[in-house]
């Protein structure tokens, strides 16, 4: 398969892309708004997989054009990015493409974090209103620290939820996400469930803030 | 210490009893808004550990003499009775007593549980509000399933999460709370941090609810 990440040089999507180069088989695709972005990433994810010893192939491209060519697309962006972004490549999306969410909505105070999301109840729900019809779309990936993810010298054992309204999407999403050594994705329910997935975010940096000895706080599910 | 379960004759009630009575040296109380209720629950629970080789005084009361003598009132009472039950007993509590609050507000549908929480923003904030001035409130023990806490023969490896305004009472129900075998309290910060917390709740729900191979789910944060 082909996979996309868009925003695929921020955070998320370079944990996303490392872990996928180097654990799977399938054809890694960076998407940036800046094609040039793209491309600067891709080179540097591909010396450090080059560095352990793997060779993969990534390529790196506009937003659009990387969901064009892409399987599964993942918007690893900012959320206040998220529905925009699904406008922005509405064009190459049909029901053959899996759109993938990891955003939350959060906003911060003295006390923490806090759960924020949209007015229709998650991030997972928003793009989903804004993806054209019959797009499937899957919620995952909330809650991977992204220092964790992007450092391949933690040794994983986590897991990740996924939400989604269309079973055999939520089932490629899962099987995807199990070939990521040490991590196991769980399904949660539809979309109407996002919420309480996505609020586990802001909740897994409380436990690192008010606990001296966490930090990029994972989650197993027992 | 004195620890009172009001409403201890449910099924959280009952676990955190059982676990209290067996792993630590504290004395505990059962509450019952029927004092008779509370007596009867005593029994089964006495010759539950006794069958175990524990030998622990348990002693049943109505709910505002369980909390006039003890120093951790914990309410182990349905959400929508968390209020009532703090005004219930507002006269016997003041700044020693520590009021511990473990309940979510909740409600299903054919998707699956969802975080319904008053409001406020949430149960443990709602019992703040609610208790006298001065009266130290913790949110704690939310996603504990009762199946497996009232089993004795199911060993723990789970955490809980910790939220509460006064960083004494924090303390004083996270070593408690540590005294039970295979559990492991975590601080989540102040009460406006607790809606994250409690909304665990639902989400374990559908995790067993959606996946085959789990019930009773807990959590480990890692």
């Amino acid at each position: 398969m082909r996979i996309a990440l868009l925003g695929g040089t921020g955070d998320i999507g370079e944990g996303l892309a490392l872990r996928f180069a180097r654990d799977t088989d399938h054809e890694i695709l960076i998407g940036s708004r800046d094609p040039e972005k793209a491309r600067d990433a891709v080179e540097s994810y591909e010396a450090e997989l080059d560095d352990r010893g793997h060779e993969p192939t990534i390529k790196g491209f506009g937003n659009e054009m990387a969901a064009d060519r892409a399987d599964i697309v993942v918007l690893s962006v900012p959320p206040y990015y998220a529905g925009d972004t699904v406008e922005a490549i509405e064009d190459v999306l049909d029901e053959e493409t899996i759109l993938v969410t990891p955003a939350v909505g959060m906003n911060g105070d003295e006390d923490g974090m806090h759960y924020h999301p949209p007015g229709v109840g998650s991030v997972s729900e928003l793009v989903a209103q804004r993806a054209p019809d019959g797009v499937p779309v899957v919620g995952a990936y909330h809650n991977l620290a992204a220092g964790k993810l992007a450092d391949l010298d933690v040794e994983f054992d986590l897991d990740t939820l996924i939400v989604g309204d269309d079973s055999d999407a939520n089932e490629t999403i899962r099987t995807l996400t199990n070939e990521i050594d040490g991590l196991r994705a769980l399904e949660a329910g539809p979309l109407a469930n996002a919420a309480e997935v996505e609020s586990v975010t802001p909740l897994v940096i409380n436990i690192a803030t008010y606990n001296d000895e966490m930090h990029d706080v994972g989650v197993k599910w027992i």
